[in-house]
């Protein structure tokens, strides 16, 4: 894959600004927490798994330049930092965890001093960079297997290498399967509002020589019915402890459709996407934005103005919807509260 | 009702150009028949009902500045105009009765002549565009009942006056419920690719003072789970003698969401809509439109150049989801050969 979406160079997080493809490949340096906060709000970088590696380097970059030998003036500034950072976005739970686990290397090193813990951050921010990295292929090649040659796939926002670091959870299937030699094609659903499957998707997939076809998320439905979807392979954003899923708008349409068309219907995600502390779907946050999303896109009304819009990011398909969640262990089948742990142990 | 979508105006078809809306309200005047024709291909004006008077009015365009009294040389110009006229778009069949309505007036006057074939023309075809109007009010009177205090529907793309010649067909519902002094919300499907729920329905309702919310396509799901949507009415492009129904993309997949939450799904049709030559959905021609329409908007380019497309305007959506069909004659509830046949008598 020649797509590095987030990488760390010379004390700066170099990044992909995803707002500006598919017409313009640019990075962005962040070179402070600021910059980084706001990059994960504008979406410049998306994507569960990249938001979480996104977080670790902006919890470096808010410590980095801290001056001085004061641990608790150090600890104080870490842990502003992660809460910082944390207000960004709500619903993608790697985000949340990846901080967490930069600020548990400072908790649980309660003797070293400021140095050793700027080393000991910085190593848990490349160990969490080079685990998305092999995280990923070990998803590719666990869900490459379902897929069969002449297969028609179909997915929706963009769970590619651009939502991570570099290769893509369920698209990372896609490309596995590709290296091992399976013939596919993809439909990619478009996903309004932000269109990240026409955007970001096609992109990537195209980039790669993957047979790909773009839909309006309006017409999954028609393909389905004309028995030309035989597989779908979402993202996920954050899954409960009984396998609710929280992903892109529209995921949860898709999981309605499949079951009624009986198109198999897989998530994508590493154990870092799991929240085991709810119990259900009910209790993930569901982040709303703002209605110039839905009303106009890239300086083009296409709205009256002052109409009222609901524009929820995310929503939640339940557990008894998805055939099977892909992880770097294993493909959880009919995933409930027994085999997901089971399988995450 | 203020909206004037279609009107003839001194040997002129006037119509309010959609492409433009919701920023500008701006008229064509058609003055030939091939500017009517690209009118209606490139959707200046569109909506089954409006079409099918755009085509009577291309009728009266094409035949009115022929001079002279050689009637073989008038009724060839007739044909030639009626079927020019009828490619201009696939799908809808009401274009294809009102111009065959047209050309039946000349084929039911064998000895009229050229001067009173004009004006026997001139006459059906005012007599079409007058009893779109009342027709429409008549469905909208029978569509109401169903409207209940405090009820959320929902709609798909533009079935207004937009849509017809100035009150509409689903929205017609809504317009008469109002009247009646129904208190009751809406949300549109804005749509994709061409936005007429976003662009045409939001400005017709909110002009009308209608509560109305913006919503893209793949929210329709999670609303519905969430236990917002009361009922569904859309419009319709071809309706089979069985009940199947060819409506704008995105119909099939709101019915196939309505029937797994148990949602009311009803179609608003009058019976110039039908087509009961034909046995099932599956004889309908499902028009495929460019893919510039998917891949932009507004001069924005959404998509990486090249990436195919699949961008079928319509999509059919079988009788057995449909709660019931709303006509000038009254609702036919889960609508099959015989009821459709005996209610339309």
């Amino acid at each position: 894959m020649a797509i590095e979406t987030i990488k760390w160079v010379k004390g700066t997080a170099r990044m992909i600004d995803q707002t500006k493809l598919p017409t313009k490949l640019e990075y962005i340096n962040c070179r402070d927490v600021k910059r980084m906060w706001s990059a994960i709000k504008r979406l410049e970088v998306r994507g569960a798994p990249a938001i979480g590696v996104a977080g670790a380097f902006g919890v470096l970059l808010g410590v980095q330049k801290f001056k001085g030998t004061d641990r608790p003036a150090f600890l104080k500034l870490l842990h502003q930092t992660c809460d910082y950072l944390s207000t960004s976005r709500p619903t993608a739970v790697n985000l949340f965890h990846m901080i967490e686990e930069m600020r548990s290397v400072a908790l649980n090193n309660s003797e070293a001093d400021v140095k050793t813990l700027k080393t000991q951050l910085f190593d848990k921010a490349m160990t969490i960079f080079q685990e998305d990295r092999q995280v990923c292929r070990r998803m590719g090649d666990h869900g490459a297997v379902l897929i069969k040659n002449g297969m028609r796939a179909l997915t929706v926002c963009n769970a590619g290498a651009l939502a991570t670091v570099d290769y893509g959870t369920a698209l990372g299937v896609f490309y596995s399967a590709k290296t091992k030699g399976r013939k596919f094609s993809v439909y990619s659903c478009e996903t309004r509002p932000l269109l990240q499957g026409a955007r970001l998707t096609c992109w990537e997939l195209t980039r790669e020589k993957i047979d790909t076809t773009l839909i309006c998320d309006n017409m999954a439905a028609t393909l389905m019915a004309q028995g030309k979807v035989d597989i779908i392979f979402a993202g996920a954003d954050r899954i409960a402890a009984n396998g609710d899923t929280a992903n892109k708008i529209g995921t949860y349409m898709l999981a309605v459709l499949a079951k009624y068309h009986k198109v198999p219907f897989y998530i994508v995600a590493p154990k870092s996407t799991f929240d085991l502390k709810i119990t259900s779907g009910k209790q993930i946050p569901i982040e709303e934005r703002k209605s110039e999303e839905v009303t106009g896109f890239g300086g083009v009304t296409t709205a009256p103005k002052g109409v009222k819009v609901y524009n929820p990011a995310f929503d939640v398909t339940p557990a008894s919807l998805i055939s099977g969640i892909v992880t770097e262990y294993g493909i959880i089948k009919s995933p409930n509260v027994r085999n997901i742990k089971s399988t995450l142990k």
